[in-house]
C-alpha cells in the first residue's frame, strides 16, 4: 500500500518495477516516475572546447537537476574541499597528487546528499557507454558534489537520481553551457545570510541564483570556469552592489555590499544574531587545456576558489559546502602563461560565471490589481494539497482572497498567518508580502483543479482537494 | 539494439524499464536484471549490539555484493583514508571534527567505483523508509567505499547499483554479521603482492578472502570491527604464518610471512620486481557505543586501521585504497577505558576480523583423478561463453580433455596457452596448475549446455555456444 | 677567518660566544651582533582583551621583525594554511580538533623560513619564563609562520632568530598592537602582482605594507584580526580602489582593482604573462574569547582567511605562502552570537587590518629640484658598499650625480643601467624612476662616510669605500 | 639574581652573553651552558649513500640529542604525520606535491617541542655554510619533527637548541649513522604501553630505545631507513618477541607480544586501564636517490609508516606524535624495481632500523652483593640534589643503606617510597626495585661529592647538598 511517504516521495525506480512485473497497470501507480529533461531552453554560453561535453537533467517535478560534465579522454583532477558539511564523491582519488587522467566526469546536483545519486548513475551509464565502444573493463571516474535545493526550499521531495544522471550524460554534447536556473542551478537560492527578521518578511532577500559560466582562450590555452551558486552570501558585481535582492525580479534597487554588510552587522551587535537557514553551497569547476603539473592544477583550484570571496559575499562559511574541482586535459604547452595568470584570470571567469548564474528574470513584479468578481473569487476557494506535502487553503475574507498554509514550513508562508491574494490578471493573484510570490489557479475543463506558486522555472503546483 | 556491450554488462534499470514500458517483453530483454539477494547462508558473528543493524545484498550473477550497517538514530564519524586510488562517498564531510551524529549508514560495496551506487541506493532507500515514518525533509547521512572485484578477476562485468544498496538497507537487521564471501566481500582476493612469474602460475597465491568481523563488550562499552579485505597483500595470522596461499583449498601449508617477504624481496634484489596486478583495498569499520569526542575517535580510527599492517601485509600499499570509518553511537561513559586501552582492543579485535575474512574452504583440493570414457569426454567439447565475455574452447588432445581461453584475461586463464582437465568425478575437472581450478559441466535435459568454474561462493557460468 | 661570508651574514650567536671566550674583543668582530629592539614607536591599536599579550622584536639592520601574541593561559587553536611553500611551526598539532588549550603562542615572523627561529626562540624564553614562575616541567606550545622579506628586497641578509624572539614575548603587554612597518611586517611589501615590464620600472607598485589590527567587542565577545601582508596581490579597500600603488608615498591615485585587474590581464592574454617575483605571504590571526567548538573555531577561521581576497586581489595565489590560525581563550559564552555572525565580522575586522596595515607615508614625494655646485657633488662621488653585499658606484655625469649598481640584484637597482640622482635636499637626492627611492650622504665629521638609501622604516645603508 | 628557575633552566645564551658582555667572569655564571658533542661513540651502521651526509649532536648534560640529515643538493620531500600532538617544522611545505628538491635538511631532536629549536639551528647554519659558499641569498629548507624525552623522565630540563642543531650540521659527514642511545635517540624509551600497576614497581618495562638505520642497495638504487623509536608501544622482532622489556639490561627473556598484549587487555577487560604515561613519539625517514614522483614518494612513506606498526606494538596510538619524512635525491632510474617494491623494501629495512635503535646494554644486571662496612656506608649518607631540580636523601636504615626523594616525580622513584640500596661494588649500589637502576657514588679528592643514577648513556647527576 503506498501510504503518505509514497505521496510525499517518488517512487524508488525498484518499487515500480516491482509493481510493473507484478503486472500492476502503470496509471495505478501514482505518482508518476518524474521524466527526465535533457534540453533545456533559455540562455547559454556557448565556447570552443573540444573534449568537454556538457548535459544537464531535469526534473520538473522538483524542480531540481544535475549538471555533468563529461570528459572522453579523461583529465588530470584536482579538488579544494572548503565547506562545511560537504556532500562529495570520490574527492579523495583526486588529492593524491596522480599525473595520471583518471577522471572522466565531474557530475553537481541538486538534492542534497541525495543527489549524489546523480553521480553514480553518470558512472553506470559510463559503463554502458564505454562497453557499447568495446571497453568493457574500463572504470569510469567520476568526480561529484551536491547542492541543498530541498528542506524549507521547496514543496517536493524529488531529488535527481541515477536515471537522471544517466540521461544528463548521454545528452552531454561539446561547446554549450546553459545558464541560469537549469541543471544543478535549477531551484538555487542565494543571499539568505542577510535575512532579518521572520523568514517570511525577509524572503525577499532570499532569491533564485543558478549555474553559471565563462570561458576565454589566451593563445593555445582555453580555460572555462562552471558554478552552481547556492550560497548563503550574496551575489556581487564588480562595483561592489548586490546583483539581487528579491525573489522573483530583477530589480536594480539592492543596496552595496558594503552598506548591507554594514547595516548587517551593526543589528548583530545591537542584538545578536539569528542562526539563520542552513544547507547553502557553492560548487565550482575550473577546466584548462593547458599542461599543468598537479601541484599547479591543484594551487590553481586553491586561488580560483578563493577568490569568488568577492563575488559572494559572505562566501566559505559555515554553512556552505563549497566545493571545487580543477581538472585538465593536460594537451596543450603554453610557457607564455604562467599558471598564476591562469589562475588570476580564472578568477574572472568565476567572477563573471557566478555573475551569469543569475536568472533572467522580469525588471519588476507586476502590481497592477485587478478587480474580480465575487463569484469569480469564490470559484478559487478551497484546499490546495502541494505535490510534496503541506495545503493551502484559500478563502473569502473581508478584502478578498486570504490564504493560510498548513504543513512543514516552506519559504513562502509562515505557519500561522494569513496572507492577502491580490488579483494581478484573471487567474493570477500576487501574495501580498516582500516576496511577492505568484499564485496562479490552473484549470481543466473550465474548472479550478490546482495552483502554481511562482509560475516559471521554480513552478509548485498543488492539486485542489485534500491529501489522499 | 542490443550489442556486444549488452551482453557484456547488465541492463540499466532505466532501460530496462524503457523497454517495459515499449512492451517489449521480459524474457525478450536478455541477460535479465540481477536478483538482489539478502538473506545469506554460512557462518556468521553474532553479538549484542543494539542500534545498529546489518544488511548485506549480492547478485549471483556477479558474483559480488554490498554490506550496509545502518544506524537509525544516527552516529558521529571520523575517517582514516590511507589508500591510493580510494573510492568515497562522503568521507569530506566526517573530516570536520563535528560532534553531531550526522551520519546514518556506512556502506562498503564491490564493483569498483561503480559500487559506490549501493551506496547513494542506499540513501534514497532511507529517504523513503523516513518518509514512511513520518520524516519527509530528512537528509540521510552515508559513507561509501568500494573494492575492486572487477577486471582480470571475474568474468561478469555486474557490480553493486542503487537496487542492491536499497535491499540490503531494507533488509538489515541487528546482532549478526555474515563471514567470509559475502556482501561486498563476496569476490575478495588477497595476497596478490606475493605473485611471481606468470599470472596464471603463481595464482595459487590468489586467495580469496572476504568480510571478518569481530565484537567485544567491556563494561558498558561495546566495540566491534568489520572489514572487508581485499588487499594486495597477505594475511596473517598471529603466529606469524600466511593464512591462505591457496585459492581454492584452506591448506594450512603456508609459509611464514617473515620467510615469505624475504624470499619476495631476494627475487626483487636479484631480478627486479612485476609491477604486479592492482587495484586492491581493505575496508574497515570501527564501531562503538561509547562517548567519545571527535578527536578521540579520529585517533581511534588511525591507531586501528595503523595496527591492521599486523594482519595484511604489506598494507597500506599504493596499490591498496584503504578506507577506515570509525563511528560511535555516543551512548555510554566509560572512564575506566580510555580512548587509547580501546584502540588497543579494538587492533584486536581488527585482527580477529581479518582472521574471520577468509572464507571456509576444504582443507584439501580433490586430487583423485578419475576414468572417463572417451564417448563422455567427446560430450564436454565444445565452446563456452561466459556471462561477461570470453570463451573457453574444450577439445580432446592427446592425454585427455584440453582447454583453451579467447577474450580479455581473467586470472583463470592465460592466453594462448593450453590446459590439460583431469577429471575427477562425473562432470568436474580440475584444471592442471597450481590455482587448481575445477570446471563442472552442467547439463539440462542430459545434455551439456554450460559450465560452471569454480562451483561454490565464486562461480563463474558459461554457456554452450559462441556468444551472439 | 671571517670572509665574505661573514660579512654578508650576522655572525651566529655561537661563532660570537666563541670569539668571545677566546679573548677577541668585541670591536674586532665586525660586524656586531643584531640589537633587537622591542618598544615600537608609531600608531598601535589599543584594545581591551585580557589574556593575549603582544610583543614586537626588530633588527634595524634588518629591517626586519617578529610579532609574538602571547596567552599565558593557553589558546584552543586551528589553522587554514593556503599557502604555497608556507613556513610554519606545529601547525600540525592543531589540525587534530583538540578541544584543550594547548597553545601560549603564535608566532609570525620576517626572515623566510629561517624566521621560524624566533618562534622557536619564543618557546625557549617560555620554557624560562615558565619556570621562572616554578613550572620546570611546562611544555611551551608555539605556532609558527614566517613572511618572505629577504631575497631581492633588501640588502641586508640579518633575519630573526631566537634572541630576537625571546626578546619580543618578554616585552609582550596588554591591549596594543603596533601598525604598520613593525614586528613581522616590518619589511613586508604589496602589490608585486601587477609589476610589469622591467623590475624596476615598475617597482613604484610594490609598495610596502606591514602588519594591521583590527577588535570588536560584541556583549561580552571580544574578537580580533591581525595580519601581516606581505601580500603577492595589492591591497583594495571597500570603495574597490587600490590603496597603495608607490613605494614611497602614499598617494591617493591609484586605480580600481577591476581596471587594474583588467588591464593587467589584457595584456598577459596580448603578450603573456611574466614570471614575476616570487615569495609572498600573508599571515592572520584570529583570536576571540568566546567559547567556540573546535570544528567551530576551524570553520571561523576558514571563512576569516576567505573572505580575504576582497581586501587583497589576488589573494591565496601560488606565490602567497598563506597561514591563519584562529585562537579562542574559550571563555565566554554568547548565545546571541552564532559562529557564523562572529565569522562575518571577524572578515570585517580582517578588512580593517589589511588596511591599517599600509603605513604611515607623507603623501607625495619631495619632487622640488635643489641646485648642488659642483664641489658639493664631488663630495658625493665614490664606491657604497651594502652591508649585505653590493655596491653603488657614485659618479658625475653629464647632467649630475649618476649611479651604477653592482651585485647580487635587489628592487632598487637594475644592473647596467646608470641612475641619473637629482639633488632634493643638502645630501639627499631622489633617484629618478618611477619607485621615486631617495639617496642620503650621511657624514661623520663632515665628511660623507656612508649613505642611506630611503631614510625611514626601510633604510638600507651602505658604507663608503669597497667591501673588506 | 638567578633563582631556581635558572638552576632548572640552562641560560639561554642571550643571558649568557649580556652577562660577558657585562663582565661578570664566566665562572660566576652556573650552570655552565652544555656542550655540544658531535663525535659519538658506539655502534654506527655504515653504507655508501652519496649526498647525504649524516650529523649528530649531544648534551650530556641532558642527556638528551639531535640528528641531522644534510641534502647539499637538496631533497625532494613527502610527509606522512600520523601522531598525536606531533611537533612538526615545515611539513606543510611538503604536502603540496612539488617536484622540486625544496629541502636540505631533514632534523630530529629530543627536547619535545623546544627540540624543534635544533632544526631551525641547522637553518641558520646553513644560511651560514652556503654565504661560505657565495650563495648568500640561498634559504635552507628544513624539516623538523621531535620526541618528547623530558617530564617525569629524566631530571635535566636541557633540551636541544639552535647551538646544538648548527654544531650537528656543521659536523654531518657521508657514510654512516650511529646506533642506539645517540643523537635525537639519546634518552628515547619505548614499551611503556604495557605499564601496569604503580609507575616505579612496572618501569622495568620501560625501556630505552635509541635511534636505529639500515641501507640497502638494489641495482642503482639506494634505500634507507632511519628512526628514533621513543614509541608507547613495544618493539618487537620478526619473531613476534618483544625486543626489551628492562630498563637496564639486555636479557632475552621478554614475552611474545601476542601474550603481552592478551594479559594487557585481559587486566583492561577486568579492572579497567590505567591512563598511562604520556609523550611518545617515532620519528622516520625515508631516503632514496631513486627518481620517484611525488605522489609515488608520498605513497611510499604511507606504505613503510603503516608497516612499522609490525615492529613496534600498539603504534600510531593517540600518544604517539609520530612524524615520517620520505625524500629523494631523484638521481636514478630504475624501471626493473617499482615504487610498490621499493617500498616492502623500506619497510623491511624500517623494522631492522627500529630493532638496531635498541641500545647495546649488558645481558643481565649486576647482582653480586658486596658487604660494605657501617664506615663506607656512612660516607654515603647525605643529600643529593639533581641539577634539574629533586633531592635524593640517602640515610642508613635496619639494613643498610636507604633513599627516599623528593621533588617533581621522575620515572626513577615513586615519592613518600623508601628504597633500599643494595652494595654490588665500591660505591656502586643497586635500587632494590623491577627496574634494577643502579647509583655510583662518585668522589673528589676521595670525598662523596655527588651521584650518578645509572652511569652509562642515561646518566643523572645529583651534587651532594642541597640545591641553592
Amino acid at each position: 500500500m503506498i501510504g503518505r511517504a509514497r505521496m510525499n516521495n517518488p517512487p524508488t525506480i525498484g518499487s515500480l518495477l516491482a509493481l510493473l512485473l507484478m503486472g500492476v497497470p502503470l496509471e495505478a501507480q501514482a505518482p508518476p516516475l518524474p521524466v527526465p529533461r535533457t534540453d533545456p531552453s533559455g540562455p547559454a554560453v556557448t565556447f570552443d572546447f573540444p573534449g568537454m561535453r556538457v548535459g544537464v537533467g531535469e526534473y520538473e517535478e522538483g524542480p531540481t537537476g544535475t549538471t555533468v560534465f563529461y570528459f572522453p579522454k579523461g583529465v588530470k583532477a584536482a579538488t579544494d574541499v572548503r565547506g562545511g558539511a560537504p556532500g562529495t564523491l570520490n574527492a579523495d582519488a583526486v588529492r593524491l597528487a596522480y599525473e595520471a587522467p583518471m577522471m572522466q566526469s565531474v557530475v553537481f546536483s541538486g538534492g542534497s546528499w541525495y543527489g549524489l545519486s546523480a553521480a553514480t548513475g553518470v558512472a553506470n551509464e559510463l559503463k554502458v557507454m564505454r562497453a557499447e565502444q568495446g571497453q568493457h573493463d574500463f572504470i569510469a571516474g567520476v568526480l561529484g558534489a551536491i547542492i541543498f535545493d530541498v528542506g524549507g526550499r521547496r514543496f517536493s521531495r524529488v531529488t535527481p537520481d541515477d536515471r537522471l544522471g544517466a540521461a544528463a550524460v548521454r545528452s552531454a554534447r561539446e561547446g554549450w553551457f546553459p545558464l541560469g536556473a537549469r541543471g544543478a542551478g535549477r531551484f538555487a537560492m542565494q543571499g539568505v545570510f542577510f535575512l532579518d527578521g521572520p523568514l517570511a518578511d525577509a524572503s525577499r532577500t532570499w532569491a533564485h541564483s543558478g549555474q553559471g559560466g565563462a570561458f576565454r582562450q589566451i593563445g593555445p590555452t582555453r580555460i572555462a570556469v562552471f558554478t552552481v551558486v547556492n550560497a548563503l552570501g550574496a551575489i556581487v558585481d564588480r562595483n561592489g552592489r548586490v546583483l539581487r535582492c528579491r525573489r522573483n525580479v530583477a530589480t536594480g534597487d539592492c543596496p552595496a555590499i558594503s552598506s548591507l554588510l554594514k547595516d548587517h552587522l551593526a543589528r548583530v551587535q545591537r542584538r545578536g544574531g539569528g542562526t539563520g537557514p542552513t544547507g547553502n553551497t557553492t560548487l565550482t569547476l575550473v577546466v584548462t587545456n593547458q599542461k599543468l603539473p598537479y601541484a599547479d592544477l591543484q594551487r590553481l583550484g586553491v586561488q580560483v576558489h578563493t577568490s569568488m570571496a568577492r563575488a559572494i559575499q559572505p562566501f566559505a562559511t559555515e554553512e556552505d559546502g563549497d566545493v571545487l574541482y580543477a581538472v585538465t586535459t593536460d594537451e596543450v604547452d603554453n610557457p607564455s602563461l604562467p599558471s598564476i595568470q591562469l589562475g588570476a584570470i580564472a578568477s574572472e571567469l568565476a567572477w563573471d560565471a557566478v555573475l551569469n548564474s543569475a536568472p533572467v528574470l522580469p525588471p519588476t513584479s507586476p502590481r497592477t490589481p485587478t478587480t474580480l468578481s465575487a463569484e469569480r473569487l469564490a470559484e478559487s476557494v478551497g484546499t490546495f494539497a502541494f505535490h510534496g506535502g503541506g495545503t493551502l487553503s484559500v478563502s473569502t475574507g473581508a478584502t478578498g482572497l486570504e490564504a493560510r498554509f498548513t504543513g512543514d514550513g516552506r519559504m513562502y508562508f509562515a505557519a500561522d498567518r494569513t496572507y492577502r491574494l491580490t488579483p494581478i490578471a484573471e487567474d493570477l493573484f500576487l501574495v501580498v508580502g516582500p516576496a511577492e510570490d505568484v499564485i496562479r489557479f490552473d484549470r481543466r475543463a473550465g474548472r479550478i483543479v490546482a495552483i502554481t506558486l511562482n509560475p516559471g522555472p521554480w513552478a509548485q503546483s498543488a492539486n485542489r482537494g485534500m491529501p489522499r
